[in-house]
């Protein structure tokens, strides 16, 4: 017989992983612009491999959210939290594509002169980094405020992304020739905003999520009253 | 006490909904496209209540599997169908925001003269409908040898992004004037492109759900026979 403290350890190891899994995510994001910013193109060849390992965390998540499915068969608020956290994972998943793109496109643009200094672009990734951290500090501890403060930041995210459009604009219509590197400057600006999508489409479920189980929870005590 | 019937009922009432949500998402991604071939901005307009529509899909999918593991509790091949059901949804809602951005830029490209005569767009469109369309169908009949030709058509959509992005580059290049409406274009394909990455994500999963069920099922043959 399973006790419960054992179905217990197990969502721990669950939520430790997602926490592990998140900073390997971080952590790629930001070596993934750092080899943009500081023209390291041997850090950049490093994100492939990296992503690699986030790919296997997934599944290895993956069969441990099954497993707790098919053999702890539990209900509402845990099983609601496994299946949000197969999903999450998927999210994670596809911000390590993200992190491989603006190393691809890094790789590019060392290859030519730099087009300007990168200022909106590293402060982008900061917020895009700090918004995966928060998003999963906000599911594992159920903590409503934190998800609305990372759906916050997706407006900063977008409004730099707009910035940096538009000063690139600037660059390929006075010259031309600096039009290649622009796009794929654009590009990179595009995926750190695709990260923050990310990040906020998992805090819209946890603030779903929480609500749901607000509702629940209330809909359950007036049967308890009735 | 619950036939299997009754839960072979649940399940078919599953595949129909998933089914219906793909359908509606198809369709939207057309008439995105549309909407920009064409210049019709009430089409583009109709899009944003089209996408509302799949929202609220994609919630009561959600619902419906949420109660077929808490009431049902599934083993193996149907839980694997389940969570995986509830992942593809995720990708149908997001497809449905790219369609979205699609009708964005068609409002705003409307608005001004033709940049050129849209071919390799709307050939984009069609081949990503007809992933959408035939992922999902791969998924409910658990046909790896369609989710594999859904695959081989990413690279397809690829090749048409490249030549798209190349044949813009060379209009911004020659006339700077034309360079908001090429990066607005450039915007559409990438969706496009988007969205036949995430179709090809959901035949990747369903390679690998058909894969790991024929080994597991060799596993327990092996067992049986021990």
């Amino acid at each position: 017989m399973i006790t419960e403290t054992q179905f217990q350890k197990e969502l721990e190891a669950l939520k430790e992983n997602l926490l592990k899994m998140a900073t390997l995510v971080e952590e790629t994001i930001h070596d993934a612009v750092q080899s943009l910013v500081k023209r390291d193109s041997d850090l950049a060849n490093q994100i492939f491999q990296r992503e690699k390992q986030i790919n296997e965390m997934e599944l290895i998540i993956d069969e441990m959210c099954l497993k707790l499915l098919a053999l702890r068969q539990p209900m509402a608020v845990d099983l609601r939290f496994i299946t949000s956290a197969m999903k999450i994972i998927t999210d994670l998943e596809r911000m390590g594509d993200q992190a491989v793109n603006i190393a691809e496109r890094a790789l590019s643009l060392n290859q030519e002169p730099q087009l300007k200094p990168y200022i909106d672009l590293p402060r982008m990734a900061e917020i895009a980094q700090s918004m995966v951290k928060d998003v999963l500090d906000a599911f594992v501890n159920r903590d409503v405020q934190l998800a609305r403060s990372v759906c916050e930041r997706d407006d900063l995210v977008d409004g730099l992304n707009d910035q940096v459009v538009r000063e690139l604009l600037t660059y390929m219509m006075s010259d031309p020739k600096t039009i290649p590197r622009a796009v794929h400057l654009m590009i990179v600006a595009r995926c750190l905003e695709r990260i923050a999508d990310h990040a906020t489409n998992i805090a819209e479920d946890i603030i779903f999520m929480v609500a749901a189980l607000v509702i629940k929870h209330h809909a359950d005590e007036k049967e308890k009253n009735v």
